[in-house]
């Protein structure tokens, strides 16, 4: 992501100086600058401070005390308040609840007891996830009936926890927005998700939904992103729920950041979430993002790679690749775009 | 344009390794690797074809023992024998009127007496241009009439030159193409352009010309790249003439690389000039070029890129930087792309 942000940037002539604890980031080859250094050197920390003019991250894990680091030398946008909120699943789940936007029930599971309570509560099963470093499905297991509670906590190495209710639900469905620092926000059509061994597999826009639900989706994103006063692109991934022809979103998680299911604003709209997220957090207007093509977008995860050279001979397809330069499974590699004509349109 | 190759590399996955004799050159802010070194420095040209799989260039004056250092070592795309003819008038105007191409009347001029044999052949005007180094119209001088003759080499400074006929043109047209090393072309529509002070400032596709002149255009541009044996983006320029409702293309000059007036393709194709380019020469299928948008390319020139504040809020428009540090009169300091829906769909 930090990579695809630093061409973004690029293309608005803007300089980008990358801040990475690992040396080999494929950001580094497409950046004017970088720092290899810990999150906690609070001396690397001051210096990039200093050397920059507004710090954003590519993902929610960066430590709040780095962000605390850096935002006094320099602002750091989405900000503080949103990495916060989003590291920590039941804070997240507490904070948009609090908005009256509904999530799955939840309840906070310390250790075997409260695992047992909630349990209960939820009618004897749910998902069981870790609060704080989860991502694509990792630190998290299923509980299918009260014999499971026993080993679950065990996995999850017994982590702070939160125990969650099954959503039965008809699709996954996402949507990003961006919010400029005035608090105009402009919203990307939402995207139909198909994940596969708990990592995102496809995103498919239009998401085949009712066009009050979209509005819906953009709209729950807004408030999240104004309660937070939030400057950049923020996803939100909903469940679509639907009860008698009536569909219903509840917020599964947010990411204070671009997203893989907005990876197709890159081909199919007249500006990406890239672009909008550099945009916003400069301080710039943002753009108005017209969709000009309906368009699947396909993960491109470990082995899946070697299909580019059918890949790139495909009329109408946009293949991305990361320039990482070891393939593993689940790990992904880059992503394609398949475009066609706007089916709403002649 | 290196710049944005590079940009365009990287979203293929690739590393970049930036040669150039400037230390300030824009395209190392995105590339892997940078050498600044003189284009005579043969230890330098040595070290770098080693460190790269394949070498390309961004404009048509690399000199040829240049081309020829690197070629010993690694493949250049498109070639030596695209450079060497591109960069003197003379020998590209005899090799494009060989494959039974128009061009406009030339004749080649080292001197008065040339000068004023070329004046009476072509009935007493047309423009001078030195053969070698012209762009933007720079190093050209227009003759009106034999008057003018004795002080026209002078500011070109003598240099080996040609004289061209005027040539009465309805408006300026260009295509640009991509050939890869095993023949195959895929051509993008060509564009419409109108220039300021000799300086390319709109490019619109479509460019409002029949159907058959498009193919004409594209089939032109097949054939030179063809004769060429070329391998990468080939870009040509023609006057269009009409007579009579009828059209008719004349090659003007042509560029063994990308252009200017495609720049459109970054934001109204499936595949841009640029990621064709790449493909073309890392030995890649190349991409089937669909235009989804109707689309409008402004070049930002000189102070023009202080409008980019109101041009980024505008709905459709696609801003693209260079990250120039100094803006000066007549410098190509950005462009905007605007699209439309396209105007022969629904």
């Amino acid at each position: 992501l930090g990579r695809m942000l630093a061409l973004a940037a690029a293309k608005l002539g803007l300089r980008c100086h990358i801040y990475c604890p690992d040396a080999e980031s494929p950001a580094f080859e497409v950046a004017a600058a970088h720092t290899v250094a810990a999150y906690d050197d609070a001396e690397a920390l001051d210096r990039f401070a200093d050397a920059v003019d507004v710090v954003t991250y590519e993902f929610e894990n960066v430590p709040g005390e780095t962000a605390a680091i850096l935002a006094a030398k320099s602002p750091v946008r989405p900000g503080a308040n949103a990495l916060a909120v989003s590291q920590d699943r039941l804070s997240e789940k507490t904070f948009i609840a609090g908005l009256g936007i509904e999530v799955a029930p939840f309840h906070a599971v310390d250790d075997g007891d409260d695992l047992a309570r909630a349990l209960d509560a939820l009618g004897g099963s749910g998902v069981l996830k870790t609060r704080r470093f989860g991502y694509d499905g990792k630190g998290q297991v299923m509980i299918r009936s009260a014999d499971e509670a026993g080993a679950a906590l065990q996995p999850i190495g017994h982590q702070p926890a939160i125990l969650e209710g099954f959503v039965t639900f008809e699709r996954e469905v996402s949507v990003v927005i961006a919010r400029s620092i005035d608090g105009a926000v402009e919203g990307f059509d939402p995207a139909a998700n198909v994940h596969e061994h708990h990592i995102l597999k496809w995103s498919r826009v239009p998401a085949g939904i009712a066009a009050e639900t979209e509005a819906a989706a953009v709209d729950a994103a807004r408030r999240i992103a104004a309660a937070l006063d939030y400057a950049g692109v923020l996803s939100v991934e909903f469940f679509l729920v639907k009860e008698g022809g009536h569909e219903r979103l509840i917020v599964n998680e947010i990411a204070p950041r671009v997203h893989n299911s907005g990876h197709w604003t890159e081909s199919a709209a007249t500006v990406s979430q890239f672009e909008q997220h550099i945009r916003a957090i400069a301080g710039w207007p943002l753009g108005r993002p017209l969709r000009h093509s309906d368009v699947e977008m396909e993960n491109l995860i470990g082995d899946d790679v070697e299909r580019w050279v059918e890949i790139i001979a495909e009329p109408g397809a946009h293949l991305h690749l990361y320039g990482k330069r070891q393939t593993r499974p689940g790990r992904k590699m880059g992503h394609v775009n398949r475009l066609k004509p706007r089916s709403d349109r002649g």
